[in-house]
Parts: C-alpha cells; sequence; structure tokens
C-alpha cells in the first residue's frame, strides 16, 4: 500500500452498528488492494468493520472521474473480504458523516458518487444540545415482482412473505414475535424454489405500533445481522402495502419508523416510487494504522 | 469517563489474534467504568476487543500500589462486559509490546503487576531484519489432578482427555484430525459429571511434528477462540506426560511449538513445574476516541 511511511490515517464509524473503516485519501494517492481491505476489517488482527470506506474525490478516481460534474466525492466500497461493492446505504452515512467531520462538507444536501450512480444524501444539522442530526439517502425505487405464496419458514414455523427488490432480493414476512425466528444461525427457507436463484435476505417483523415496526434480518452471506438499510426500505414498503398506505395509490408519502438491532431507521416511501432512508451515523475514533504492522507479511 | 474532554488516547494491538483496546493512563487519572469498558470493546459500536487493558503505574492503582516496588506498571485488566479479570497471557504480552512501544520499557526482563500478582515477562530483542522479538510469560505452575478416565465428547464421536489446571480448567484431548470436532458452536461435553464444577476449557489436538502440536479450544462462556494462552501451556503440559516427557521426571526442560488458529506459541516446561510461553504481541493503530462518542449516552 502506498503512502503509509509514516502511518495510514483511519477511523472507525458506524451506522446503526453496520461498521466500517473509513481510510480518508483525498487525492486519490492509495491503492488499497483486496488483501489490506480484508486485513483492516479483520476483527482480531486487523482494525474489524463489514467494510471499507476508501474516501476519495470523484476527479481523482478512475471509477468516478465521469461523475465530478455532479460529486465531488466518491465512496468507494469494500466489503469486508476485500471485494468490490456497488453501494451500501449505512455505509454512505457514515461516508457523509465523515465529510462534515474532516470539513469537506457543510451539513444539508450533499451529492455522493457510488458505483451504482450518484446518490442524494442530505445532512441534518446538529441539534440545540449538539446531538448530531439524522443523514437521508435516496435509496431509490422499491420493485413488488411478486409472486403471492411466499412462504418463509424456521423449523417448523411457517409465514406467508412478501417479495420486494431494492436492487438486491427481499423476503419480508410479517410475523408474531421476533423470537419466533430463532437463533437464525442457518438461512430460513423459502418457498417455492426458483423465486430468489441468487439467493435472498429475509426479514421478520414484528409491529410496535402505528406506522412503527421492528425487524430482525438474515442476510444471503452475512446470516443475522444488526442492520441491513434495504432491508428496513423493504419492510417499509411490505407495510404499506399490508396497511393500504401504498404511496402510489394514496398520493401521500408512507412514513415507517424501522427498529432494528442495531438502532433506529426512518423510511418514507414518495409517490414517485422513491425510498428515503434517515439514520444515525456515528464516528467512533481516528488514528493511524502503525506503519510495521502494515507492511508486515500476512 | 473523567480525561477525556480531547478525546481518549488508545490503541489497539493483539496476541495470536487475541485483541485488546489498550488504554495508556499511566498516571491512573481516568475512572473506566464497566460500561465503559462494554462500548469500547464493541466490534460494531464500539472499537472491538477481547478485552481492555487499562496500562496504570501500579503506584497510582489501589490495587496494585503494595506491588509497586516489585513491578512499576500494572496491568488493569477487563473483559469485554465489562468485568474485572485477574490475568489473561495473550494480553499480558500485548501490554508489555506497548510499553516498549510508547517508550516505558526496554527489550528485557520486565516484571508486570497484575491481579494474579507480579508476572515475570521477557522482551526479546528486535531481530536483525527489525521485526519484533517474541514475548514470554512466566504463566505459573500446571497442576494434573486427575482423575483418569476422562472422555470429551462431540456428536457421537468420544476421546479420552486429560484433565490440567493452570489457574484455570481444561480438558486436552489428542483426536486424529482437528475437524472432527466439528464447528464447536456449542460447548461439547465432558464426562464423568462433577469433574469441573465451574466448566472447563476443551482442547482438541493433534500432531505436526516431533514437539510440534496444532489444537483448536473451546472456552467456557466465549465458545471457540482463535487463541487461548493457559489452553497452549495445557495442551504442551499433557503432550509432554503423554511422550515421556515430563521435566519433572527427565530433569529436562519440555519445549513445545503449538499452532492455534490465531498464530503459534512456544511453550516451555521446567524440572521445576514453571511452565513460560512465548508469542508474538502486534500494535495495529493507535489514535483517539471520539469525545461527542464518549460522552453519548447508551
Amino acid at each position: 500500500m502506498a503512502g503509509s511511511v509514516h502511518g495510514l490515517p483511519f477511523l472507525k464509524g458506524h451506522g446503526t452498528e453496520n461498521d466500517f473503516v473509513i481510510v480518508p485519501d483525498p487525492d486519490g494517492l492509495l491503492d488499497i488492494g483486496p488483501g489490506a481491505v480484508a486485513r483492516l476489517c479483520d476483527r482480531r488482527a486487523g482494525i474489524g468493520g463489514d467494510g471499507l470506506l476508501h474516501v476519495v474525490r470523484s476527479a481523482a478516481h478512475p471509477e468516478s472521474a465521469a461523475l465530478a460534474g455532479e460529486a465531488e466525492w466518491f465512496m468507494d466500497y469494500r466489503n469486508a473480504d476485500g471485494s468490490i461493492a456497488e453501494m451500501c446505504g449505512n455505509g454512505v452515512r457514515v461516508f457523509a458523516r465523515y465529510l462534515v467531520h474532516a470539513g469537506y462538507a457543510e451539513p444539508g444536501d450533499l451529492p455522493v458518487a457510488t458505483r451504482a450512480g450518484v446518490r442524494r444524501v442530505h445532512i441534518a444539522k446538529d441539534g440545540p444540545d449538539g446531538r448530531p442530526g439524522g443523514i437521508t439517502v435516496d435509496m431509490g425505487r422499491a420493485v413488488l415482482p411478486g409472486p403471492d405464496g411466499i412462504e418463509v419458514a424456521v423449523g417448523p414455523r411457517r409465514w406467508p412473505a412478501r417479495n420486494v427488490n431494492m436492487g438486491n432480493p427481499h423476503a419480508v414476512a410479517f410475523v408474531a414475535d421476533l423470537d419466533h425466528a430463532g437463533d437464525l444461525l442457518s438461512a430460513p427457507s423459502v418457498a417455492p424454489a426458483g423465486v430468489y436463484p441468487d439467493g435472498v435476505n429475509v426479514e421478520f417483523v414484528v409491529d410496535r405500533g402505528p406506522a412503527h415496526v421492528a425487524m430482525r434480518v438474515h442476510e444471503r452471506g452475512s446470516g443475522e445481522t444488526r442492520s441491513c438499510g434495504t432491508g428496513a426500505c423493504a419492510v417499509a414498503v411490505a407495510a404499506a402495502r399490508r396497511d393500504g398506505a401504498d404511496p402510489a395509490v394514496t398520493g401521500r408519502p408512507a412514513e415507517y419508523t424501522v427498529d432494528l438491532p442495531g438502532g433506529r431507521l426512518l423510511i418514507t416511501e414518495h409517490p414517485d416510487g422513491r425510498v428515503e432512508m434517515t439514520g444515525p451515523a456515528v464516528i467512533v475514533a481516528e488514528g493511524v494504522i502503525d506503519p510495521g504492522w502494515l507492511t508486515a507479511a500476512g
């Protein structure tokens, strides 16, 4: 990894406990390969995170240079295993929080370049008590491809589920009790076979009050997680259909509060189909990676 | 937490992937309560670690002041849940590495005060290639209380095991293949009932060569871990008995190389019964905890 002779600056942050190693690199001087990403995201031998946010000016990165006129900053997001990812809703909030933290941006509207295109982000001003405001991210449009009759099962329990696609596939099941999903150490089974050829994220949802739900999620490839931004959006979209509040029908936005194990998100679906997610983003710490660790083999 | 107005300095380090948040506090100015420890050790909402090493001069801490004449530094070790712990062999190595890193100690012999008394530590000089040397910790004496006939079982497989106490209880089973222990998501069963009234750490061991073994460990209360210092000692002690190399009988030290999932340890048992553990200790990063995160509720 280039540029690391005096220690690599980093931060750690999280959004509803989806956590990230942040590597600031405004001028795109660092070549962070998959091995370095995996080492940095290793929770015991490195810093630890669900992914890495490489912060680069759009003009300074070949994958985003064409977007530089629309968005000054590019979120070069990597999964913890070092692979490339297009987008991460919780990650975008933490990315935007970092830009304000570092003085690169002000609260207000902020377009962010990602591999899934430019995402509109809004950073609320800090509250009068100094608590940071929420950050809103445009999550795109939901698609509900059907079919009816999808069923999710855990052990002997079965629930009907709704198929919601937020760019990735979800099966949303309303249940009587979140504990009925068990320990979720293995993936719930989803029928009929063939509906989700690439696997599926499964959400279990209970009501907490009017337009207020709580959920657990089993993410394909990851197991149960503390938070899933697209999953929270899928849950709100499914709940609006169940509650007769489909914005395309009512002409009014549908707003749902969604409690996840890692925190609370507010999901708004607009009559034109756009889904916005608002939630917290927290910088935990900042420092430098030890140069000896960085250059060590392994 | 006092003293945190401008951000709390911290480091992250690990020994054979047993990882720690290090909080330097030479003059004992910080009052780090159980809640703060748990937040700092939270892997997603905080920094993340198996435990916290609060670094204090012995004279500056009420639990170690009486040891100040023997050991300048006190390892105030906490478990990740905030509870107090007496000792941690991998933690002592990381603690010693930090003292050298910070310029508080030089390679050589270094007594360290712990809640289990003063531990003798030796820090090897860096190698000619600049790689840091190993750190040796006196782990005390092993006791082999018996009885014979202890059996460890995972699913349908059963193995005889040896009872070794290193201050904490271990059942050491030599197996044909480490994969035979399965995924170790639940505790292996140990018979006869009553041998380990307070639970037991279970080690599975295979041979890798002369005086060279590899192991996996299921730690009581934690599940399978990447490394367990006392477990590696127990394994070497059991292997020496199996191999006719008991130092009390031969009059010669028994040296075993023990490979764990998180790295390699060298265990030496001396004829007088003392067990020494030598292994790596790594500083990964250092920085400051964000003051806003520290003071936030939760």
